[in-house]
């Protein structure tokens, strides 16, 4: 009898996936961790019982949640990222030359620590030097930090469920666009419209009501059973089908998943999306 | 503790879904049947332990198999179906009036009268007079059939594992080529690419050696657990992004997921997706 591991996650469906061992397990003051190493998906990161990121599929979801804002936002200088202790995002964020700055605020140190250790062929640019990395709650950050506006901010958060709820409030969004240039982008992941549909919706009302454009996009990530995954673009300024070609052109050779096409197709709307959206 | 059903995919991967009863099962000659229910996706059908389509999410697969071949086919008048016993497909191709007639070649009777019975909310059109429903080999059919040739093909048959095998050969893809008028053109399920990877980049393979235009496209469907699945379109003639707007606009309105915009972004190629075929 193989060993599988089934994410704790009951909307009547379970995914499990085959666990060679437990590298590391332990828990910080905000969360259980622990990292496993899967036959499929190689070396897993596993916070409170649901499947985070993995080696061999990591790319769907980090790819998909960082290049659609930075290949469409004007000016690409300074990136603020909530959350994203596995490093994807920041790896991500700084293939770009222009990029100057990153500010990541992850409140939970052991979350990056154990990553550093376990995970490193996720977060390859820990020791970027334009990387300022903070622990501290993203949260209190964007309600009361002085530091100059960013031209995007990413949400890289967790489920909206225990710490992760915050991250889907009205008021969080509100701080994230006060830490915005008027031309910026915010990109967050927006959970799967299936299993998740209410936060997804309620996600694109709430954004709607802050931001002048408000698109949800799409994509697999296999490690998140359901067929389907989400993010979400929104800005004042920024049509999110107006891509710099430039940067496109330049990060297509080594990305993954991500390339124009793959960009332009995120954002087509199924029927059922635009009913749900709708209300 | 709920009883979950895990599917048969020994993929070092499972899926699981929490079923309330058991409706029917039973068994012929070519495979075991189960009609269960559950409380995600309402009814399923349940083929050699392998998910085949569920009432809630069976217009996932069944609109994204059908609708991009029917919306760009130049005439669109006589259709043939190899297997889809559960009557999805027939369903989907008789929204078009143009059509006049449906041949559908299914190898097994049980499949579509346990489905007529206990899944008829899937298979809404098994009475339509322009449906000519055959119990027969497709295999044998495609070989050696005398009937006029198809407008289109679809081949809507199961996993690349026991009695579906033959439906990814070379001689069978040939087959299917000898009953398709000169414009016509042929689409089918090519499995998982991250599950099935093999057979995905065969199947694009196989389709080349004897058509001009091969692309598959990707879309997701819930009850088959990997984040992507593919189809693939195959044609001598068509060009799969060149649709006719006016059967797109006839039947948008009543699709739950088809629409041109979802249609052309199916065709996007990730990355990984690209080389994978090159090879």
């Amino acid at each position: 009898m193989a060993l599988y591991y089934h994410e704790v996650f009951e909307q009547s469906v379970r995914f499990g996936i085959k666990i060679r061992k437990t590298i590391f397990e332990g828990e910080s003051e905000y969360q259980r961790l622990e990292i496993l190493d899967s036959d499929r998906f190689g070396r897993m990161l596993v916070l409170d019982g649901l499947f985070m990121t993995s080696e061999k599929d990591e790319f769907f979801y980090h790819e998909m949640l960082i290049q659609p804002a930075l290949c469409t936002v004007p000016k690409l200088e300074r990136v603020l990222v909530i959350g994203g202790g596995d490093g994807g995002s920041v790896r991500e964020i700084l293939r770009h030359p222009s990029v100057e700055k990153v500010v990541m605020v992850e409140i939970d140190e052991f979350v990056v620590n154990s990553c550093k250790k376990y995970l490193p062929m996720i977060g390859t640019a820990w020791d970027d030097p334009r990387l300022d990395l903070r622990f501290d709650d993203g949260i209190a950050y964007v309600k009361e930090s002085e530091d100059e506006p960013f031209d995007v901010v990413i949400v890289d958060g967790t489920d909206p469920v225990g710490p992760g709820v915050v991250l889907f409030d009205l008021e969080f969004f509100r701080g994230c666009k006060r830490m915005l240039r008027p031309h910026g982008v915010l990109a967050m992941q927006s959970e799967s419209p299936i299993y998740f549909e209410k936060t997804f919706v309620e996600t694109q009302h709430k954004l709607a009501e802050i931001f002048e454009t408000v698109r949800p996009y799409f994509g697999p990530v296999p490690i998140y059973s359901g067929g389907i995954w989400s993010w979400t673009f929104a800005s004042d300024q920024v049509d999110p089908l107006e891509l710099n070609e430039a940067r496109v052109a330049a990060i297509t050779p080594d990305s993954k998943v991500y390339n124009g096409e793959v960009h332009r197709a995120a954002f087509a709307q199924p029927n059922y999306i635009r009913k749900l959206i709708a209300g």
